[in-house]
């Protein structure tokens, strides 16, 4: 698709924050794929849908993963991570986009998984240290982005499950997942 | 089964050092056990076995793993996570324990689980908390173990996964399943 018509299209879905967030994932995320060999144009239009279903009603996205066929552990959680599965789907019914590898990064971009695959990492790597992010570390998961893309998707879901503890937040299994998956990676043990 | 009785069988199984963890564990369970009503034979019987296989080979605990039907995910992590389950095997092989309350105890005493009873929990928290422990963060778990049970395991947990996640090693997925039980309990959410 067009560059400039995804955009058009995600705009009319997003507060203005998140769509300046939406295009510092674009930047970042097309950047990551160049560094480690991703496909562009799969980067671009998995980065520009990625949050799509950001703002729908909460109740709509549990009715779609009530009846839609997704983990229905996920009705268990918070919304946030609820807006990724339901974003994969609805990008699909109401877009077209039938790419399975743009799909699976727009499902797994906030938890990650147990297997990533470089595409996954590039998107839930540039949804985190983008440039309009600003919390307690992430200039060093930034620094890392450029020398180890799977040490840096690290440090990234570390912090996570570190602030959602702290907030005294539920942690989604596949979030510890993408922990023990990306510990093996680096560790060279797979 | 007579105290002394089951001391002197366990005592055979464990080193010194782990012997004496042992009595601080029989101690602190029972005073919690007698703080939140439990059962105060079962904590008897569940703290003394509760390391019964700690200095088994690891070849010999995953053989166990593998021959008896025990979650073959375990084979994944490191020996600590092995060690509780196989106990719990080995207790009623062994031994003849058949109280499922107590195995139970026995098998969930390292990682929990998501849906603790209060034996379960007593056994987790006086093994971490007991006498001979010496990390940063434990003298308040045994503050908190004296007002809220679950606060108490809670900390725990939480302390457990920030220590795991330094160290940089995998975390058993029941770690994070106790997390979540735990913080559903503590916010009166179950």
């Amino acid at each position: 698709m067009d560059r400039n018509k995804a955009l058009e299209i995600v705009k009319k879905h997003l507060t203005e924050h998140r769509y300046v967030h939406t295009l510092g994932v674009l930047e970042t995320s097309l950047k990551l794929a160049e560094l480690y060999g991703g496909d562009l144009d799969k980067t671009e239009t998995a980065a520009i849908f990625h949050d799509y279903a950001k703002f729908r009603p909460k109740d709509e996205m549990r009715e779609i993963v009530k009846n839609e066929n997704l983990p229905q552990d996920l009705l268990l959680f918070g919304s946030e991570v609820l807006h990724a599965p339901v974003g994969a789907f609805l990008v699909e019914k109401e877009i077209g986009i039938q790419d399975e590898e743009v799909l699976s990064a727009i499902y797994y971009h906030t938890t990650g998984n147990g297997n990533m695959n470089t595409l996954e990492k590039v998107i839930f790597l540039a949804d985190y240290i983008e440039p309009n992010r600003h919390f307690p570390g992430v200039e060093e998961v930034r620094e890392e982005a450029e020398k180890d893309l799977n040490k840096a998707c690290l440090m990234a879901v570390k912090n996570t499950i570190n602030f959602l503890m702290k907030q005294n937040q539920k942690i989604y299994p596949l979030t510890l997942e993408t922990y023990n998956g990306l510990m093996d990676e680096t560790q060279n043990k797979k």
